[in-house]
């Protein structure tokens, strides 16, 4: 191989995309392949630093887009430090959500327009886009409900809005899904663990295979 | 006036800009229009957080892409934190560097691709781009011995380095010059100081005449 796969993993919250990606690199490295899992920021010192200009809780008056440009910085700077060398060393890197993350929750949840955040973001990937992208689609209601699970209460006020974000949020992914239908494969997420872990790795394995013959 | 002017200041360094624009605030405000005058990052707590990161010295494997999208992010917030407010409060804003700075140094010079750069700062500015930017243009070689100029040494392989890095910026300003002719005043910054800081004003005063009656 002398570029690896990139493969990331995409979806709402409670969707159980991190467990899943987990397992599947365990999977991955138990039959003999080169694996790195990661996420942005990813350890990186640089966009370690962006994620604390984003997360500091003084910055109430962040503008959407100063915020999506400052995604995009620490995208870049993770590509380049820790996943473009991955794929030149022909490993398969496993990354826990990239750029469709923007589309749909800047672009397309948070009002931003999918297609200016979609060419913005185009500058920073300079072409490296995923091989593969998995999604685990899950109906918000549920998935809210695995994300608050260990908590007994109410549904309250803040709960529905954060239902009505995470349904836009969805909304985002479905159209994004239309426009690059080709990279994606959609699991469903609402079944049992263990399934989604099979269906997963079935769906990647048969992928890896592909790209290597 | 129902929305400002925005006038942006460029050129290379030791083209005196900064010394005029205050020059020319001074002569604006004495006359009795309202003046902002202001440079990126601009006191603005999240536009400075993300110079801190731009200009933090242990970050020496920064990405061109990521610096320029950082730029980019600190452009925005500056641009809705205090720009675009005076602008709608009907003032004149005088802007040290803008756009145009991204498209010579980062677009240009460091080898980005103007049109990228460009096409990546749509998504920071969002349609405010300047009505009028004032150009300085001087010799790199003069410009570096003016910055220089209290420093009594020989030219150096740096100074020649530098001298090279500042002729690609100048002609990156005139691509750029060529590309938005109508919204660039040229001064010859070689001249003596009240000379330009003389033609500045007439061009300026000229300008915002027009756009008041």
């Amino acid at each position: 191989m002398s570029r690896g796969i990139f493969i990331t993993f995409e979806g709402p919250e409670g969707a159980g995309k991190t467990t899943v990606l987990h397992k599947l690199g365990e999977v991955l490295t138990d039959i003999g392949y080169q694996v790195v899992i990661t996420r942005e920021p990813g350890g990186i010192p640089i966009s370690e630093q962006i994620r604390e200009v984003i997360l500091n809780k003084d910055n109430t008056v962040m503008d959407g887009r100063t915020e999506a440009l400052l995604y995009a910085a620490a995208r870049r700077q993770h590509l380049v430090e820790k996943v473009m060398p991955a794929l030149d060393r022909g490993v398969i890197v496993l990354c826990d959500r990239f750029i469709d993350s923007s589309l749909a929750y800047q672009g397309h949840a948070r009002g931003l327009s999918i297609d200016e955040v979609y060419k913005m973001n185009q500058f920073a990937i300079a072409g490296v886009m995923p091989d593969l992208t998995i999604y685990f689609d899950i109906d918000p209601a549920l998935g809210l409900q695995r994300v608050h699970s260990n908590q007994e209460r109410e549904v309250n006020r803040l709960d529905m809005e954060e239902l009505q974000f995470h349904e836009k949020v969805r909304e985002g992914y479905q159209i994004i899904m239309e426009r690059f239908r080709e990279r994606f494969y959609i699991v469903d997420a609402a079944q049992p663990l263990d399934i989604v872990v099979d269906t997963t790795k079935r769906k990647v394995i048969e992928f890896i295979k592909e790209r290597i013959q």
